[in-house]
Order: structure tokens, then sequence, then C-alpha cells
């Protein structure tokens, strides 16, 4: 049986999604909560793998087990296992022609920026802390360049081993919410670092450093050099992928 | 001189606000962080003493001191000597006869309750979680009965040292934002756990157990016997005092 879950987490403290020989990881720690509800070793696939220090809203993943558990078991069995930091949303089984990954049909993402004179202290794991005043319509002009599809290859970071740079942006907007900026974007699929190299190239234009049309120079031009530099993870959340409704899946990450 | 500060934190990981001679404090690490600035012994007086585990969006403090400091410089180097879950938001010279405390107008508090079946992982440390569906609407209702000059001892902590139970609630609210039911209370001053004696009280009335009427009983009765248990520290964030205008300080703190 294949089951899907969602799963919500802090990345603060972990050393990003995918299990590692050295270091904790979310979907270690998922895969042994999961194990120890089975009684038999589980290991999941996931939509998007997230860096370092970035979070999950609800990502999904998949897995196939003989195990016949209720869905709740699931659930309640993997929070209850899990540390405070990770948690089952949701678990569904799932046809078995679904997978987490190549059924996704986008993924969003989320970025907050803290934009005032001082750091912050409160809920300070989930922003990126600037100093300068960032106009946010001038950023959010700036960033419609990016939609449709584009070679990406401007904000690929050097170790992305995708096939290739092509990739859709399907939305993008940003807003200001009193002391914080908004980033969100969604698109079919992401490079490794496109939404913080993104971020980190629509900082210049907010502040008032570079024009609203460098965006789209970058963009042309192709080269990772030119762009802004990688924003801090900690602003960084995956939001989390969107299937098409036929899966059945709850209706936070269905289209 | 006297200045006033403005003061953001995160209270999870201290024993409170008020000075201790064993446990980490935030007065303790705001004091060591602005004797440094100083480099003399400082002394804060706060609006409002916290327990463990409740944040601050915007306590206030004062201080005397001779040293003469640019404002600038207070929240510069007092944020460069706090730990990351605590920030200096501004400084600003006030007249002698202003106390962080006594001039204080009013108080205002904010409530977060997760409220879905599966518990928190991004931001729980700033909310509470209630597994059963609550009613916020319903929780509204009740509460205004609390509105206006009462004695409060039904929802007064045992170890409160306040002479007197009568406060005056100016304000207070409830509602959901999505997955959250939020709880916004104002009164001139507050006893000791009584936001979250008021929110254990309403949880039940939440969930259906109680009749909205219940509230009122319970403040009638002045028994703190009979009203709810306190609920968790960590939903509580003290939003700040508030003070006549005249004393000049930024718009979040002044009437």
């Amino acid at each position: 049986m294949r089951l899907a879950l969602g799963i919500e987490y802090d990345g603060t403290d972990f050393s990003g999604w995918q299990r590692l020989s050295h270091g904790e990881t979310v979907q270690g720690a998922l895969e042994r909560a999961l194990s120890f509800v089975a009684a038999q070793p589980v290991e999941v696939t996931c939509a998007g793998r997230t860096d370092a220090g970035v979070h999950g809203r609800c990502q999904v993943v998949h897995f196939d087990t003989e195990v016949q558990r209720d869905p709740r078991s699931w659930v309640l069995g993997g929070c209850s296992n899990l540390p405070s930091s990770v948690a089952v949303l949701w678990a569904q089984p799932v046809d078995q022609a679904f997978h987490a990954r190549f059924s996704a049909r986008s993924r969003r993402y989320r970025y907050r920026i803290l934009n005032r004179q001082v750091r912050g202290a409160l809920e300070a794991r989930y922003v990126t802390w600037e100093r300068l005043p960032l106009d946010a319509a001038r950023m959010h002009d700036a960033a419609q360049v990016l939609m449709g599809e584009h070679d990406f290859s401007a904000f690929r970071a050097i170790s992305c081993q995708a096939a290739h740079a092509r990739r859709e942006v399907r939305a993008v907007s940003v807003r200001r919410e009193d002391e914080q900026v908004i980033i969100e974007i969604e698109a079919n699929a992401f490079l490794h670092h496109m939404v913080r190299n993104i971020v980190g190239s629509l900082l210049p234009i907010g502040r008032g450093e570079q024009p609203v049309s460098w965006m789209g120079e970058l963009l042309a031009g192709r080269s990772r050099e030119v762009a802004g530099p990688t924003a801090l993870a900690s602003g960084l959340t995956f939001i989390g992928p969107r299937y098409e409704a036929h899966w059945g899946l709850p209706a936070e990450v269905s289209q």
C-alpha cells in the first residue's frame, strides 16, 4: 500500500531534508519515527528537498508499506515519535501511481524579510533581517519578468544537479505586511537555491541600488556571477507542492 | 539622565523577566548588555514582568545613567551584546518623572492557540495547541463580561502579591485566523497569571463544555478554585504598555 503524508517542520536545527550518514535531517527523523510506527524500516520520497535551515509548511512524502495501519495511527504515532520541530499533518492511502516528486504539478515557496532598523528576537528563526528600507512595490514589479518559462541559470547554484535550467514560474508576488516584506513564488519546479538567489537579487532593487529592469537583465544574461548573493536560509519556507485533484489529497496540496 | 527602551524577546529559553540569582532571565541578559555599553552597572525597571516562557513584543524599561550616549548607541550596543532572543527596538531620553511601570496607563497581551487535530512544528514556541475545535465567536461573546472594572480574584494566581484584585479591562476580543484562535486583552494592569487563567476558562467555553454565561459566573464567584486551569505560557505575548502621548514615546506604546 502506498501512503502520502503531509509534513510540517522547523528547519532551524536540521542539516536540511535529505538523510545523511552524519548530521540530523528531517528525512532521517521522519523515517525513524515512521519505522517505529511500522515496526519495520520505512523510506520516504519527498516532493522537494529543502536545504539546512529552510522550513516546511506542508512538505509531502510517499512511501510503500505492507503494514496495515489506520491513517490516524501514522499521524499520531508519527507525531509522538518525532522531535517537536517536525509534525505529521495528515496521512492518506494513495494510488500506486502517485509519486510525491514526479506527480507534483507545482511547488510554492514563501520568503519573509524582517525590514526594520534593528534585528528581530521574536520569530527570528523564520525571517531574514534587512536593515535598509525596502520598496516592496518596486520588488514586485521587478519580479514579474520571471513569469513564464525561462532559462533560470542566473539564479542556479553551482552545485545544482538538474539536467537543464528551464523552469516555469506561474505566480510571483512581493508585498509588505507591517515590518515584513513577504515574497511568494510558485513554479512547476525549482533549481537548487533558485528562490534564495531570486530574493538575493530582488533585495538591491528594493533598496534602490539597482533599477527595476535589472531582474530582466540578470535573467537574460544567464550568469550566476552577475546576480545578487544567495539570501539566508532562515527566511525561506517550502509552503508545499500541488497535485492534480484526482489524487484526492487534502485541499492545501491540490490544484 | 533617564532613558526609556523598547525590548522584544522570545521568552522560550528564559526563566521569566525578573533577575534571579540562578537561571537566565531577560532582565539579567538586558542589564548585562546595557552595563557593557555604559561601562558601569545598569539596573532597569520594566512596565510589566513576564513569567517563564512568555514573550515580549514591546516591553518598556527605564533606567538612569550619567553616561552620555547617543540613543542609537544604546540600541546597537544593546543588540550586539544581547543573545539572539532579545533585541533593543528603540531608546529615548525621557523626563525624570517617567516610570516604566507607574506611568503605564494600560497593558496589552495576546494569546495564540493553534487549533487543529495535530500539534505544531513551525512557530510552535509561540502558540498553545488545542486539539478539539474551538468556537471563537462563542469565546468572544463570553469574554465580553470581563469588560470594565471588576474584582478578578477568580483569575488570580495564589502567588499573586497585588494589594487588591480590582482591575479594569478596556478591550478583549477572540477571533479565528485560519488554524489559530487569537485572544487579545487590554487592561489598566493585570494580576499574576490573569491572562492565562482567563484563557484557561475560555477554552472549555470554546469547546462547548461550558455555557457562554460561565465566564460571568466565575467572575462573580471570585473563586480561583472554580475557574479553568492556567493556560500554558508559550501562547502568551506581552504586546506592551501604553503611556500618555505627552511622554513622547514611539506610537506603538503611546495612547
